[in-house]
Formats: C-alpha cells, sequence, structure tokens
C-alpha cells in the first residue's frame, strides 16, 4: 500500500508542480486553507470573498466536501464564482481534481484563488494542490493541543490561523499554551487570531493575503 | 491504489472479525469514538472512566493519535489502564493496531474497553476494529450539517453523541437542524445530547453503555 501510495504522491507532486507554474504564469494567487471539520473555513472565506468582491478584487473559490454542496451556496452568495468538488469517500483534494476543476477557467482573469479542503486535519498535509500558500485553520473550540497532536498538516502550512477567537472567553480557551504549541511543531510560523463572526483579526488576515500577493507578483 | 485499498480493507475486515469474536468470547464490550479533532472524546471518555471506575466496573481504553500522548495521560488519572497508539502519520486506526495493543492483555478481566480513534470525521469510516458499537461525535461548536457532510462515518456508527452542549446558545446551535441532520442520513440512529463538563446528559450517555454491554451478554 505504501508503495501504491508513493506512486499517487509522486503523480500528484508532478501535476501539482505544473498547476503551479500555470497559477503563476497567469497571475493569480492561490490559498488553500485546512483544517478539522466545523472550524471555521467556509464562514472566514465567505467573509474574505465578500470583502474582496466589494472592494473590487477578482476572486473565485473551489470547495472540496464529500457530500453536500452547503458550502459552495454559502460562498456564492458573495458574488465570487464557486466551483464545487464531491470526493465521494475521498478524504481530502489532490492536484488532479484542482485541474479538473478549473480547466475552463481563464485563470488570468483572477487575482486571487480560494481552495477549501475537505475537513480533515490528517490527510490534506500529504497532497500539494499547487497553491501558492497554504493556511491551516483551528478552532479556540478545538483545545490548544492540535499543532502537537497533527504535526504533519501544521509542517506543510504557511500560516496558521487560530478561528473563533469570539469564543476564547466561553470555552476557557489557554492562548499562551496554543501559540507555544504552534511554534513547538512549527518555530518560525506566522499566526493570525481571528474571529469571522465578529470581524476581531479579519484585517491581519487580509494584510497576510495582500502580502502573499505581493511576494509573488514580485518574484 | 483502489485495487491496493481494497486488498487492505479486506484484509483489515479478517482480522476485526476475529477481534470481535476474541472480544466476545472474553465478556468484554467494545466500544469505539470517532470524531473531528477537538469534538471532545478524550473529556467525554475521561469522564466515563472516572464514572466506571467509581463504580467498580472494569474498563480499559486504546487511544490512538498520530503524536503526542496527551490523551493517554489524561485518560490515566482515572486509574483505568490506558495503552497510546502512535499512529505517526497514519490518519485512522485499524485492526491490526488494535490487535497489537492487546496481545498481552487478559481481555477476561475487563467488562468495558474504549477506543478512542485518531481525531479525524472521514478515514475511519472504513475501517472495522472489531468494535461492539461505534460512536460517532461531533460537537455543537461545529455546525449542524456535519452528518450531511461526512455521510460514511455516521453510516457506519451506532449512536450519534453531540457533544459540548453546555455550549450551544453561546454558538447559536440549532438543535432541531442538527437532528433533521442526523436523520436525514440515518433515519433510525440513537442520538444522545452531552456535555462532559457540566455532567448534562451524562447519565443518558451511561444508560447507552450499559445498554449496549446487557445486549451483548445477552446474546
Amino acid at each position: 500500500l505504501l508503495e501504491a501510495r508513493q506512486k499517487v504522491l509522486k503523480k500528484n507532486d508532478l501535476l501539482a508542480r505544473e498547476l503551479r507554474r500555470r497559477f503563476e504564469d497567469a497571475g493569480v494567487t492561490v490559498i488553500s486553507l485546512a483544517s478539522s471539520p466545523g472550524a471555521g473555513k467556509t464562514t472566514l472565506l465567505a467573509r474574505t470573498l465578500r470583502h474582496f468582491i466589494e472592494a473590487g478584487t477578482r476572486v473565485a473559490a473551489l470547495v472540496g466536501d464529500l457530500a453536500t454542496d452547503h458550502d459552495a451556496r454559502r460562498l456564492r452568495e458573495s458574488g465570487a464564482k464557486v466551483q464545487q468538488i464531491t470526493t465521494g469517500t475521498v478524504c481530502h483534494l489532490d492536484a488532479e481534481m484542482i485541474e479538473s476543476a478549473i480547466r475552463s477557467w481563464p485563470l488570468d482573469t483572477l487575482d486571487y484563488l480560494f481552495i477549501e479542503n475537505v475537513g480533515n486535519l490528517v490527510c490534506p498535509a500529504t497532497f500539494d494542490l499547487g497553491e501558492s500558500r497554504r493556511a491551516v485553520l483551528f478552532s479556540t473550540t478545538e483545545g490548544e493541543d492540535k499543532p502537537a497532536k497533527y504535526p504533519p498538516i501544521f509542517h506543510t502550512a504557511d500560516v496558521a490561523v487560530i478561528t473563533k477567537i469570539d469564543l476564547a472567553a466561553a470555552v476557557g480557551f489557554d492562548r499562551a499554551a496554543a501559540l507555544a504549541a504552534i511554534s513547538s511543531i512549527c518555530p518560525v510560523m506566522p499566526v493570525i487570531e481571528v474571529s469571522a463572526s465578529s470581524g476581531e483579526g479579519f484585517p491581519t488576515w487580509c494584510r497576510w493575503l495582500h502580502a502573499c500577493r505581493t511576494l509573488q507578483l514580485r518574484l
């Protein structure tokens, strides 16, 4: 099984590399979001899409789920182009699913493309999607030790986003312990603390997104 | 890959069947818990172990995690025998890991054995662990639509446990929508609503556990 898996991963990595080149050529900044189910990927993304659309930024999203198009429908309310990827029983998105979803898209009409992975803090770690940057989210309600317990996804991410900070007091969230858990796994990982409902920390998230794009355009 | 996976699953199913026979012969009731990371498996299980130990019930637990023995240490505080299974990068427990963990255990000295799976609402679905009954947990903070979005794990479970009900008001949890989502996937699934911190609903959970054992001993 391990051998078959490595073959799949190798094929995935090659396709992801090709995707990354296509995204860079088209000048689109691709941000993927990974987290547990219910950590708030869709809520943060919905707010982000609304904010970008209002600011005239050209943005679209791909959303992976085993079943239902709940998230795609929620995200479409922003007015952004959103494509659902239904994975069936597959626990993660892979580069082939992304390639197939964007095949007919004119990528050069986009500034940002967001990819919301299946809710899973384990399996998405090993699949490169060709994204420019990967964000891993975990919520204050999940507990402070998630980074220590799920290292691989944190190792592959470029930023850790702590979500639902408006609930921190209600759940007795220990912020210092969470920050320590992140830095024990990824010593130089930037951390963004955000509540997509109250908007607290949202400007910092947007600044990070802008910096990703700036960095990409300069290169 | 699919072929290799099916071979692994078939091998797993055969071993799980053998485990189930051994558990039944030994008269131990085996309950597995699956959920997203941070849904509260360990907190519920810690309370359950404490309660059982105080009542003189003979109980032990196996705990799966990619990394760290946080959960095993938390559970050992109850006084119960607890064995950590470190999966590395593997996103689920399988029958072989269970078999290897309990190899030297005198199973007939136990009334209950709990198995806490890796936090993952997807991959554990397809791996039979030889358990008597499987509980799938999801918390009020994750959102009401989890059953609709992750059908396989709900299909393989014997009970749905809604956790963190003490936070329902704070997160605007829509109970009716959650119950509807469960019954749309599993029309006859029993549902237990519990807060392992406040203890609300905990007696119902214990009644369900006792019923599982009664049913097993009668058969």
